[in-house]
């Protein structure tokens, strides 16, 4: 068996004959592995491949999230064949692949679709992205609470090729269309064929609305144990659905995007698989980062500027520096993580700041003597074998623990109140906090440690 | 309604009286919510609030990954009421919550055990932690493959009550438990009743071996969109079934854990809400982790040591210590977190290494030259201006730019080998870089930076 880069090489050989001769191999695999091979081909490519699949198959790969640049791809088909797999698209996949196109691609596909899915395509591009409405599917088995659960079976049946899923169903009231239960296709194999609907569904299911963003709706489905939620409109009109693929399909995505957001690098940075990434493609990508972190840390060597006689009076005092600046940024991360997910848990609330303040307070003085005990003690230690810390050994490691007492309490103080007070404007504190805390700190940090110094220093070495 | 915490209060205040009134909101609840009122119960309170629940009610709440300190709660009770819950959790929660216990707990628990549920445990227990095997459950629906579909239904039907899930079903070889085919109960119940099963179902399944971890389980399931997946024994002999629920709540957890340890916090660190968790145990757990980087960091002041004379005759030097130091430490984030990444998605092999290393040689020194223009032309400019950098402001310069050139390079070569190394090792790549690339990354870029300033101020100011 070939592997997917040299199954991507053949792939590309064959496109270039007229009609093309796939190798055999390729649709020996499932379609999450065929995806993969795309994945190694340019978009021109991949849009040349898909055109000349059997159309269930590319519509099949089409909804897989991990087909990489999906709407691109779809966008450099011929307009009648990108119409043809939109159409067969479920009409989640349809919103997400529309939405992610140029304007000029949505204005030429639109109007391709057949009067039905436009009008529905329409209606969930109206939701923004990242909200329950613009993730949600409408092909869901409804029923009606005056079927019987033969009925609802029978109904289940002929509907199934349809629907996402069909293990999930609701029972709306006919008309409004509220959501009156919930039904699990295992209830309804257990119950009794002539039973009513009302006698076996869930009543008051667990429901999102349209505006819940992406995350709500992620941690209803998991920790409720859902295989989907129903999705309501102002009113309580069920408009869609969520299932538990597309929560799974989000979590991956957003586990990758912190991932890649705490390395410092930008998420959708690398579209591509890492080797086929251009070069000068990948460099503009990662340096945009780097150059505003680089900017942000230029600020340190501003605060350093300021204190550049004492550190001529006292060199010793630059040796400590990396040290000082680390240990502040380390106590304000972990504190930063841990009032995160403690908010995500819901464990307190945003009016009880007072509280955790006065706890991350005194936690960041308990650290901080921590560590600044060990560090007048590892002074100590050399000075007492050697003398590469002066005569006035004692003055500096008294300054280097008292900073690091200053440096870890300011850092766990503004390591845990920075996500509260960007919750409190509305920001997501989970993703732009770290640059944040980093530079704040580090900076900060410089101007403790030398006010310390020249404190306690005063009169002997500065 | 009450809130969680009130809803706790008053919990607490029914289990000081015999027997316990308990408040009514607590049972209009759902599982997943009661568990949350418990978690803001200390150990020995939530084992006297089980104890007093309804036992399918106490069974269910024991089933839900989100109930905090399971293990220990369970060893709290009575021995035949946790035997009782025991019994009554389905197989993967039971060998989980035994696995966790003490072996003093272990032991006491074992012996209350029914001889089949003892045996099955004894098995499953066989298998280590975060393993196909370990994490697997046996309660599924296995079909004969001389069923037909209709014949197929009715047995489902009739297990239904104990299986974690009828919607994945596997037709097994009778006698050797071999896999043969997987079948949906949706292609059951949209094929024609008499048809035998192995015309309606998916030869050659997706499967994983009860040796796989469990990260390659939670990624066949993801990617192939399964709603659960048969863990095979060498010589192909079904012996589980790893579900979507249990691959969401791993995810979770996994995602959890990561966070926390970028974080620099301990996994697992804190088993109780932040704002119950005892000051003292708080502190403790966070000082190892900061102890830890702390004696890490460290080194940067024995390296600094060595260039006192330098810094001692040229103190501007010392100003973009903390602006050097962070540029390395990004950058090899950055690339730390790109590799893992593409590993992760299987983007180049292990042997690729050479490709992938002077890919980064390059980009780090396009990176590194980026960073080192900023940082030129912000002294320039400075230097302009006033007289901060002294007369020499060029050579300042200079030293500055080529510095972050070198460290940049640096930084990034080893934040994408050492993932390498770690995976050529055998040890878990995400987890263990960060801190080990922070340290030696700041330490060798403090020599590469004064080697530097060494070789293009000699002479003149040093």
């Amino acid at each position: 068996m070939l592997d997917r880069e040299q199954l991507a090489e053949a792939l590309r050989a064959a496109l270039e004959q007229e009609p093309p001769s796939f190798p055999a191999d390729l649709f020996e695999l499932r379609d999450a592995d065929i995806v993969e091979v795309l994945n190694h081909l340019t978009v021109p490519e991949a849009a040349h491949a898909l055109g000349h699949f059997p159309l269930p198959l590319a519509i099949r790969l089409c909804e897989q999230p991990e087909l990489r640049r999906r709407p691109t791809i779809l966008e450099q088909l011929e307009p009648a064949q990108a119409a043809a797999i939109l159409e067969g698209l479920s009409s989640d996949d349809r919103a997400f692949v529309l939405r992610a196109m140029t304007p000029h691609g949505q204005h030429r596909m639109l109007p391709t679709l057949s009067a039905v899915v436009r009008a529905e395509v329409e209606t969930l591009l109206r939701y923004p992205p990242k909200t329950a409405g613009g993730i949600m599917t409408t092909e869901f088995v409804t029923l009606d609470p005056a079927m019987t659960v033969q009925q609802a079976l029978q109904h289940i049946r002929t509907v199934a090729a349809e629907k996402e899923t069909i293990y999930a169903c609701y029972v709306l009231e006919p008309g409004t269309d509220k959501l009156l239960g919930a039904v699990s296709l295992r209830d309804l194999l257990m119950a009794d064929a002539a039973t009513l609907l009302p006698a076996v569904m869930r009543k008051k299911p667990i429901a999102v609305t349209v505006r819940d963003t992406h995350d709500v709706v992620a941690k209803k489905i998991s920790k409720y144990n859902l295989l989907a939620v129903p999705v309501l409109e102002d009113g309580g009109r069920v408009v869609g659905f969520v299932t538990v693929d597309d929560v799974i399909d989000l979590m991956v995505e957003d586990e990758t995007d912190n991932a890649l957001r705490m390395g410092a690098v930008e998420p959708g940075a690398l579209d591509l698989p890492y080797m086929q990434t251009p070069f000068v493609e990948m460099v503009k990508k990662r340096a945009t980062w780097l150059v505003v972190l680089f900017l942000g840390e230029m600020l340190t060597a501003t605060a350093m500027g300021h204190f550049e006689d004492e550190i001529a009076k006292a060199v010793v005092l630059a040796l400590f520096v990396p040290l000082i600046i680390s240990s502040g940024g380390n106590s304000g991360s972990q504190a930063s993580t841990l009032i995160i997910r403690a908010m995500a848990l819901g464990e307190f609330r945003l009016t009880d700041w007072w509280k955790v303040a006065r706890r991350e307070i005194l936690s960041g003085l308990a650290l901080g003597t921590i560590l600044g005990a060990i560090g007048f003690l590892r002074i100590a230690l050399w000075s007492a074998f050697s003398d590469i810390y002066g005569p006035h050994w004692v003055l500096v490691a008294l300054t280097v623990a008292l900073s690091l007492i200053g440096v870890v309490t300011w850092g766990t103080i503004s390591g845990s109140m920075l996500p509260l007070i960007l919750r409190r404007l509305g920001a997501d504190p989970a993703t732009s906090s770290a640059p944040f805390v980093a530079t704040l700190v580090d900076v900060t940090g410089l101007v403790i440690y030398f006010t310390v110094a020249f404190v306690v220093m005063h009169g002997t070495i500065l």
